[in-house]
């Protein structure tokens, strides 16, 4: 759990601060605060900086543990949000302060051909993060009842009993050892429309714009439905949602390095044991 | 390639300063040297992170151009060294300064059984890197060269031809546009027991410590035929050998950073041109 104290910044555990709750309004979020921190943009960098080096110290044990334990333990981020929330710099500045050979990442993008002729959860199954990893999914399962349900790709008789069968599929994730930790990344229609402004007028950021993020811009009540939905009915005891206000990158980036060093804390997991007899192997490898 | 000045402590550019030759002779190594490079640990240490980030800068544009281009660009690094020799490491210190999303990382151990009953190239094709990725193998194809030659795992008649079939795989992935960074990573008889031996005192690291290592420091000769006899027949011109004594984690790392910086550079890559109609799109988002 995050310490709460002057030093952290932290009033409220970002646990506590963003998790979503049955009061939650996407519509009526504000994107541009920064739940439970008090403190400014200079000391959530440099916390940032130490609680990644945490982070990556509880990722190891989570590594040694995954080579030596039989038992299955991962961990799941799964993150959402629209065009531009900022997925992609939260892998960079979040989990990339961790060993690269801990990672599991994967990005869900528009269904290929091969993954259409299956079941929407195939591709998600496929991803899941390995024993003693760390998975990352860029967008997920979830979209099957985001872009989905806005755009009619499948009928509503299709898309409602997803939200189901999801909870059920993150129940038995769970129980066979993959804490799940479930983000939404919001950012307003104004941040939005600033950081696509970017994205035109910087020649190393064409490739991230796509036209398609504009054309979806028309549809962000229709969006902000889904994501209601989507957290009203998904965000369960066993993976509940958490929504991050990602106007201020600092702050998102902070909150989710909290969240993921909570949910590795809360494994307890200490360092595998030896399984050899160490005073043996001091003596047969002096002699070698 | 290396930036030959002072400041940058390299006096041969590492590229040059460590690739294999027709004379390196793997029983002679000095193990304990920084080939082309004349400056301290500090120095080394405070380059890694510069170079880190020109590292991830240069990796942001592959990304970008896997991203936006229908042509194949990626860079694999393979490190191939004993017990010890610090690929982890080499992975957490030198792949860890750069984005994850862009990094396909695996690993080869024992083959599983699924494994066994396919050709030992089939994992390797498996998980090679993706368009825009640096792969990164944590031993590789060459196991089945050096362990499988030295343990007799298979005979004679099936490992000889390996090479040549090795050389041939290599140059078609070449030609199909990844750039091979391949890296032998040797240290000396006593370091290699001294790293052990730190495995053996620190509760936090049994789980690195596994018996069979002092087993094959007993075939340490053999091992180093097989390394030779792999640098000999496998260091081509589109795929050349790097020997890099690792001894001094700091300098072998830094010599690798240097290496695919120098793989990267080489693919001489710019920002990707907007497949878009910037003025529109700019007219697009101002009214959206």
């Amino acid at each position: 759990m995050a310490k709460k104290n002057s030093r952290t910044g932290w009033e409220i555990p970002a646990t506590e601060a963003v998790r979503a709750s049955a009061d939650t309004r996407v519509a009526d979020l504000d994107t541009n605060v920064t739940p439970g921190f008090e403190g400014d943009k200079e000391l959530g960098e440099r916390l940032l900086e130490e609680r990644g080096a945490d982070l990556s110290a509880l990722q190891e044990k989570l590594f040694a543990n995954g080579r030596s334990s039989e038992e299955h333990r991962s961990v799941l981020l799964v993150l959402q949000g629209m065009d531009t929330a900022g997925k992609g710099g939260m892998v960079r500045h979040v989990i990339g302060h961790v060993d690269p050979q801990g990672v599991d990442h994967a990005s869900f993008g528009v269904p290929t051909e091969e993954e259409k002729r299956h079941h929407y959860l195939w591709r998600i199954r496929k991803a899941l993060p390995r024993k003693g990893q760390i998975g990352v999914f860029d967008r997920s399962h979830y979209e099957d009842v985001l872009v989905v349900r806005v755009h009619d790709l499948v009928p509503p008789a299709e898309w409602e009993p997803r939200y189901d069968e999801i909870n059920q599929f993150e129940k038995d994730l769970v129980e066979s050892g993959t804490s799940i930790v479930k983000v939404a990344m919001f950012v307003s229609l104004d941040e939005q429309k600033a950081r696509l402004a970017e994205r035109l007028e910087r020649p190393d950021k064409y490739w991230k714009y796509n036209p398609g993020d504009v054309t979806e811009r028309g549809y962000w009540p229709q969006y902000q439905q889904a994501y209601q939905a989507m957290l009203d009915r998904t965000s369960t005891e066993y993976a509940p949602w958490h929504v991050v206000p990602c106007d201020r990158k600092w702050y998102s980036r902070l909150a989710v390095t909290e969240l993921l060093i909570d949910a590795l804390e809360r494994l307890d997991l200490g360092w595998p044991p030896a399984d050899f007899d160490i005073e043996t192997e001091k003596r047969r490898l002096a002699e070698s």
